[in-house]
This record gives C-alpha cells, sequence and structure tokens, in this order.
C-alpha cells in the first residue's frame, strides 16, 4: 500500500539496538551492563515503533530478543522509579498510560511477536514476554512480576487480564501477589513459554521458528492475531460470526490459492502474504 | 414435550453413521478410504442434526467417534477447498457461517458430545473435538488446527476464542500459527484431552463414560453445559446471580429430591432427567 | 478510616472458629465429627463476615483452614439438602442467592484468602476453596464440585464462570459433569492447587506464606484482587486502560516510595499498607 511509510531497512532507533532480515525484524535493549532497564526514552521509543510497524508491510515477525545474557530488567530504578515517587497524579497516569500504550501497540500490530529470553525479565521486562505472541527461554531464565515487590500493584500494563489467560487464574495469582519469579521449566510446564532451548543456541532456534513464520500466510497469521485479541471479551456466538467473516476475507487471498494449487500439484506451498 | 420430533431409533443420515442405545447417540463419518473428510453436504448434513438435537429428549449423550483409525482429515481438498477458491464473497461467507454453525448448535444443544479421537483429526475435524465438551483420544492421535498451512487464518469456526480457554492462549497462539500437530500425551498434559485409552479400547471406554454421563441428571448436565457456555463473557457478579437462577431450576427437577431419597435409604441414586 | 467498624480481635462468630494475629485471620469451620458441613446459618454468618472485612482495615490476610482433618463437606445433607427438596421456587432462589452471595462477599474483600484443605472439600467445600485466591493441599485431599451426583447442575455458586478459568474450560467440564474428586498432586498439575504440603506441616506453611503476604504493600495486594476480579469480561484495550489507572492510584502509596527509599539506602523495604 502507497501510505505505508515506515522503512525496516533505514530505521535507526536511539534506544535499542534493531536488526532486519528476510522478513524478521530483532529487537534488543542495549544497555547490558544494567541487564537492559527501560527508560522513560526507551518505552516512548518502542511504543512509536510498534505503532508504525502497522505500516511496515515488508515485516512480517519481530522477535524480541536478549542481550549480554539478559531480557530486560523493568523500570530503571534511578531514571524511573525515583522520578515517579516525586511525581503528581497527572503525570503517573501519563506514564501508566504510556507503558499501557506499548501493549496495546504490541497487540494491535499484524506482525506476530516471538520473546528470547535469556536472563532476568522483571517487572515490565516480564510484561514485553507476556504481551508477546509465543516465548521461548533458555532454561536460566527468570520471569518475575514483581510489581508488588516494589509496592505496586499486580495490574500492571495488562498483566491481570492477559496472564490469567496464559497460565490460569491461580497461578496467575500467585506470581502477582508474590512477586516471585518463575523458571523455564516451571514456565514451559504452565503453558507460559512455548519452548525452552539452551542459552548458546536459542537466538538462532528462534530465529528459525521465526522465519517459518515469515515465510507462511502473513497476511492470515495477522488475522488469527487480531482474532485472539479482540475475541476473548465476545459472546460465543459473537465469536463465530466474527471468525466467519475474518476466514471469509482470508479465503479471498492468493495464499489461499496458492496453497490449493500446491496441493494439487504436490508440492509445497509458497506464501507471499497477500 | 408433544413438540419434540426428533425420533433417534430412526434416524437415518445421509453422510455418516449413526447408532443409538441407552440415551448415548454415536456418529461416525464415513470415508474411511480418506480419513473421513467433510463435504459441503456432510457439514450441513451435521449442523442439521445438532440443532435437531434440542428436540431430542431421548438423546442424553453424543459420542462423536473414529472410523478405520481415523477421525476427521477436515475438508475436503477437491469437494471444498478447491471450489471455496473460485468463489466469490457472498459465497464464501455462507460457507464460513454454515461451519460456524455446526459449532454453534453443538455448544447449543443440550447433550454433552464427548469425541473419541483416533489417528487423524485436522482443520475442522480438530474444531469437532474441540467443540465438544470431553475429549479422549488414542496414543498415535494428531490433531492439527491446520488453517494457516492452507494459507488461511487459525480463527475457523470459533478457534481463537474456545481453544484458548482450554488450552490457555499461549499455547493456542502456538497451534494456530505454527498449525502443527498436538499430540495425545501433550494434549492430555495440555487438557486438551481428559484421557488417552489404547485404540482397541478407546470406543469401549468412551461408550462406559458416555453411559455413565446418560444415566446422570441429564436435565441437570444440560443446564452446565449450557451455563459453561454464556459464563464466559459475563462479569463475575452477572454469572454468579445467573448459576443462582440456573442451580434454583434444578432443585425442582425430580432427580434433585431422588438423590437426596436415595441418600436417606443409603442407596445409590437412579436419575431419569426430569 | 473511621467508619471501619470490624474489630478482629472481639470478633466472635457463633458457627465457625476464629482467630487472629498479625494482620492475618484464620477461620475453620467447626463440626470436624461430621467432615464440617455447612448449614444455612454457617452460610450467612460467612457471607456476612466477608462483607464486613471490607470495613476491617488491621485484617491483610485470610487463611480459609481445615479442621480434624477435613475442609468441609459441603452443604449439610439433612439441614440443607433436605429443606431445599421441600421448598418452593422464592425460597430456593433465597438460597442460591444467599450461596452465591458469599462468593461475590469473598472476591470483593480486600484481603487475599488463601486455602489450606486437608481431607474432603466437597460441594460448597470445593467452592469455597475455587473461591479463594490461593490453594494449598496436604496430599490426600479431595475436591469434589459433586453437584452433578447429587442431581443438581455443575453451576453453583460461580463454578461455570471460575473454575474453568482457573484450570481450562476441558477439564473444569470433566470436574462438573462427572462430579468426581481431584486429587491433590493432580490439581497442582493442573494449576488448581499452588502448592501441596504435608499434614501436619499445612498449615504452618501457609500461615507463614499469610504472614509474608501480610507483610507486603496490602493496599496495592488489594487493588491486584480488585483487577483480577474486574477484567476478565473487559475488552483487551478497556483492561489496559483500568490497570493504567489503578497503578497510578498506587503509585501514590507511601508503600511506593518506601520501597524505592529502601532500594536506594539497600535494604530491605517494610510496607504499611498505605
Amino acid at each position: 500500500m502507497t501510505t505505508r511509510t515506515f522503512d525496516p531497512a533505514t530505521y535507526a532507533p536511539e534506544h535499542f539496538l534493531w536488526e532486519f532480515s528476510e522478513g524478521v525484524a530483532t529487537i534488543r535493549l542495549n544497555r547490558p551492563e544494567r541487564k537492559n532497564p527501560l527508560t522513560f526514552e526507551s518505552y516512548a521509543e518502542l511504543r512509536d515503533l510498534f505503532r508504525a510497524l502497522v505500516y511496515a508491510g515488508d515485516v512480517h515477525v519481530v522477535v524480541f530478543a536478549s542481550n549480554g545474557g539478559n531480557f530486560c530488567s523493568g523500570g530503571d530504578v534511578h531514571e524511573i522509579i525515583g522520578p515517579l515517587v516525586a511525581m503528581e497524579m497527572p503525570g503517573l497516569l501519563e506514564f501508566t498510560r504510556m507503558t499501557g500504550d506499548l501493549v496495546k501497540a504490541m497487540r494491535a500490530c499484524p506482525q506476530t511477536i516471538v520473546s528470547a529470553v535469556q536472563g532476568v525479565s522483571a517487572g515490565a521486562g516480564a510484561i514485553i514476554t507476556m504481551a508477546s505472541d509465543l516465548r521461548y527461554a533458555s532454561p536460566e531464565a527468570k520471569t518475575a512480576f514483581l510489581f508488588n515487590r516494589v509496592g505496586l500493584a499486580g495490574c500492571d500494563m495488562g498483566a491481570c487480564a492477559i496472564l490469567p489467560r496464559i497460565i490460569g487464574q491461580g497461578r496467575a495469582s500467585e506470581l502477582l501477589f508474590f512477586g516471585r519469579s518463575l523458571g523455564a521449566e516451571e514456565g514451559l510446564a504452565w503453558g507460559y513459554f512455548n519452548g525452552v532451548f539452551p542459552a548458546e543456541e536459542l537466538d538462532e532456534r528462534v530465529l528459525e521458528l521465526a522465519r517459518k513464520l515469515a515465510s507462511g500466510p502473513t497476511f492470515a497469521n495477522a488475522m488469527t492475531k487480531n482474532q485472539l485479541n479482540h475475541e476473548w471479551d465476545m459472546s460465543l456466538e459473537a465469536a463465530i460470526e466474527a471468525e466467519a467473516q475474518a476466514q471469509a476475507i482470508c479465503m479471498k487471498t492468493r495464499d489461499f490459492e496458492r496453497a490449493y494449487r500446491a496441493f494439487v500439484d504436490k508440492r509445497k506451498p509458497e506464501f507471499e502474504g497477500d
């Protein structure tokens, strides 16, 4: 579409790393010496990126990866927590809405988002993995929704809505009320992680999966994500009607025809996302 | 009720097998040489059957079983996919609404539906198991929500609404984005299957369970199913009020009194579904 | 607040035991010779207690514990089931609404509720554990949503809404349609229980966890519980906005500042719940 303006080849963020290749973009926070904490600026730039990705037709999958052995330690204590403690309500709400907007943008963009989690993912770092579509970890990864250990509620950036839908209400309650770390194998058993790979293989294994997704019917995959977002507060009847419409749209794509032709010709389909 | 008109003893479908005994009906698709694919006609006849079951007071449980070692391979490539590729939007939407209507009818009928899954259940075949109340499999069963492998979205017949509620949002996303097969043991660990039995025992074991359900308080069981359908987009307050009303209705059944009398007399209750 | 009137030190219920120490209240039903069945009177007194706890600023956590090796055998057959069988609709609905009000009050009070389950928890006993925020069991505990074995529907006191959110729709359906017992280890694997401890250690281990919760940021924890209750039928967008507001409120508490000061001073924070 001519209105699309985001160019993944030239995009150069200030506050995190960006790579792009074969339809797959990779993001890494870039303060590895402090386990990659977020700042007001990196939050805002991430939010703006995921909003812009709606117009990035060439980007089919986003990998949110680790850096220096850690994913993200959450909001920086000195650069975020300190200022918040001194802030009045309008400023606080502006901040919590900005962080919530990051999750909204991650869920609203058409790309499948895959987290590759090593080491620490804490607070907003844990939220970023939660807001992804798929999550893979290395065995030593620690995921901590630790808000109540810093005096806050577990209801941060959508956690009370999204986390129970991934791991169930009882396990989500435990993590949010105690703020304790979830280990990688435990997270796999609970359905939080989709797979656990050795640290030295994690990035490559996730990239392989991402390339596989990127070579799939990406228009249809974006519709899947859209429906997963919108159906969870619909009635059963409304959800089924919504899917009848969404799937009828997908049956008008050329990827659907490509799959049929490939089947008839007894070869593997090649999808192009239109 | 005198307005009931469906007679399970004489019902003779054209496109699948039907057995009826002791309150339990068994359905089997009947093209075992091709792993039981669906056609436009079998879809429509199944939809009509499940709609008619609302008026079938003698049928208390429906077993959806396998045939020739497979459950259902989904929409027939030649008889369904081919025609869809050539179809305009009104025809496509008519088709996706018909398939959605099958799921709506399976959820809306008062009978408990139990799937007995051997071999392949793919695409719409997987959906039929998902739309059942209970699912049992043999060890080699493969369940594939493979829509994206044929160029379509995972939002087919309610999958984006129902599947996350059975196995969680993360695992549902993995199955829908990759289209990969879910194995029987994995499905058991994830809560998709309620049990795994050896292939040669599966039908009999599921029939035993079905007979047990059929000899239970079937009016009350139908109310349980009704509430499981309707409460998932209700507020907590509204759901609890809805259950107060639904359970008060059930306390007016004779089955409730039968259970009480049996308890007082120290014998097993015999329920009659009224 | 001056309008608070509930005094946990002098509260003396008629129909169950009550202890209070260090911000943690412990409830135990008290008919151990009959596995602690409920009566009309104990239901009503529990409902009134949980409603009053909204005004009990000193009570931060409620432990619902066992007595004589059992949790609760549900509604007393002679004192509840018998009278219900003879009752007309207005009386039945008054009863089912009263029992539902107990669950509403357990979910609406600000305290984190932790169940410590030994032996039998059946019917309304199982519901009380389900309506808790966290659940711990001893290895021999049996949890039975056995309503359909007494001729009733599984939709009792919110079970069709809450149980699927804890253990998934398929497993909840199995428990509600068959009324069978859930074992402790199975319940742990399913995410129903948050932990299993030896019977002789259970009460002390749960008390330790409760004291830990009581020494946490209890205002924020109450907000977490509030959001877990209210977000499950919200859209994703609405839930994230609700959390932005709820967390901004929590950022105005002194507990948030206490956590920050403690971090800067390199000591453990001491929360006071304001």
